[in-house]
């Protein structure tokens, strides 16, 4: 089935889902910017009064934990509600889970308040909500990506969704299926938020495709858009533009071309 | 009056006025950017507990509401009667009104606390205002700009205001007076916040203009440095750093020359 | 002391410091890279059931007061407290103190429930926090920093901090101690959170060095780094990657030869 993921980047810009996002502040300029340029259009809301009127006129719901407090949790939890209410597909970034009880618990209610289509972390915040013994150090994760894999393949069976685990290679994992993406670059590491744009892509593949199709889509949009980006910048800081400018001019057939995806 | 637009830049710039911006999370780096581009000097703050003193501080206070709380809109209504009292203009950006009540009911009742010198915002946002029937989507257009001519002379004639319809054509009303201006990049719907920002460049321009010539010379200026980026860039990531390039090197002169102005 | 400081970045960048920032929206996502860049961790915490417990996987702690609200000041609270319990040093970027007194009283406050590793602000901001009768614009210093010296001192011997004043010219105090860094691009009062990126990298700094010479450190390698951006960018917009793509390539040797340092 994923074999046919480049052809979902043309139905992405064919539909221009709305994406909505409960995200974090640090991000919020390079995902929406990120949703644009891949085709997507995005909308940031999350206040308690509008979130659930927000849900409503979206394709896909993306609830990113990495500026947490109060107000936004329960904000979440309404609009994860209206989202299983209405049939809106969410996806869950677990920014964080491992490095401080609020973050690891708020992530693991979420999840058992309506399973997510798909959750995509790190290594450590994989594991973390797989009740591993991990510590994330902040954000970051203390694992590499195959550490997770057993985590992964828990919380998908539990929860009936697909599992990502970015690092150097990338696993999506769906219950029994698994696919690696061996795309990317080193820049990708020095760069804020290339996690969290992650998710909010996956927010806009979502709404246009299964979750485990739209898990790949994702991961082989970054990482080709990343490599491509990366002969472009001279360093972390002209690799971001470079970056949302390979986004946009990517196209389906040099993301078939260029994406190293192993299915097991 | 709006045909010596070009020189409000150069009285900008002499002047330096000081913006005090209650925005939205999503674009505040980028539209503190663009106003010290312009030559201005903006400063963003939210809370009940100091909205007033730092109105009292502005030139010009500018009302975003693209990432709406309650707690941001009771400061809202603080700096707005504090503008108010002090006399100093505002502007509003009613961000995403006609997609969800909150948003629309509180831009509706900012306005009728104190009239916005100038309200900046798309044909959907601009048709919500007027009870036109209209749903935004997210915080998308579903309308093309002259669709919104109505509903903005309407709203200018009830507040005496100014009101921007931006569109591939921006459309400047007051009253009886419209202008529009010609101007602009496709690569400006793909970058986040241009609208936003071209509503903080407002706050800018009505700290040293009458509203409509200010709207118009803000206009001029968003769509003038939007082509000159769109000649650097290589996508709609490297059009943003341009963009502000752009803004910080037009000069009063380029700006004349380059704006495609019609008077109604 | 402070002569051996371009080897402090090849410590910071051997141990990849945990910074834990409590920043402001506007600067969040630069700082965050030019923590990255510059070869450190940052996480971003602001609520008050996790910060105490993110400081406590902190080597520093960074607060910065630039877009304040109450309960942004309670976990504030809670994390300068659990610094000073746990040894980790903290900097203070008084944003905008001065202009209101929400900002001066808080960072006072903050200051006296437990003195800062460093504190740094524009001359203004320092001003006023040494009771020295001056008005800061917004977020910007109606004085020149070597009028602040004074008050620096004061501050430094009350609270044995190290007190940092940026200008053109940035000044470094301890005590009797003194240093100077001439180094800078004017550029950099062009673009928006360049002071909060200096506090940024101070805290990366402080978490492998002493504070005197953490801070002649950071303001040399701000100074070069915006030198060595500026010989790239065509205006403010595109200063902004070039510094990162600066600060991630900056080596020891070239902080070394170009720092212009004048210890008095």
């Amino acid at each position: 089935m994923s074999s046919d993921y480049p052809h979902l980047l043309t139905d992405l810009r064919a539909q221009r889902p709305l994406v909505h996002n409960i995200t974090n502040y640090v991000v919020m300029n390079f995902t929406a910017n990120a949703l644009l340029a891949i085709g997507a259009a995005p909308v940031m809301a999350h206040a308690v009064e509008e979130v659930e009127a927000m849900v409503g006129l979206a394709s896909a719901l993306v609830i990113n934990i990495g500026t947490l407090s109060e107000p936004w949790i329960a904000a979440m939890k309404l609009a994860i509600a209206a989202a299983g209410d209405r049939g809106v597909p969410y996806v869950l970034d677990p920014v964080g889970a491992g490095a401080t009880p609020l973050r690891t618990d708020t992530a693991k209610t979420l999840i058992s308040l309506h399973p997510p289509a798909v959750i995509r972390g790190n290594a450590s915040e994989i594991g973390a909500l797989a009740n591993a013994a991990v510590t994330t150090r902040g954000v970051d994760s203390t694992l590499a990506a195959s550490d997770a894999l057993a985590a992964a393949r828990t919380l998908s069976q539990q929860f009936h969704t697909t599992v990502v685990i970015s690092g150097e290679v990338d696993y999506i994992i769906q219950g029994d299926q698994q696919a690696e993406i061996h795309n990317g670059d080193r820049r990708m590491a020095q760069v804020t938020g290339m996690g969290c744009t992650a998710t909010a892509l996956l927010g806009a593949f979502v709404a246009v495709a299964p979750p485990f199709a739209a898990a790949v889509a994702t991961m082989a949009t970054m990482g080709v858009a990343g490599e491509l980006a990366a002969q472009q910048a001279q360093g972390p800081g002209t690799f971001v533009p470079h970056f949302l400018d390979a986004l946009a001019a990517l196209s389906a057939d040099t993301l078939k071309t260029h994406t190293r995806l192993v299915e097991t």
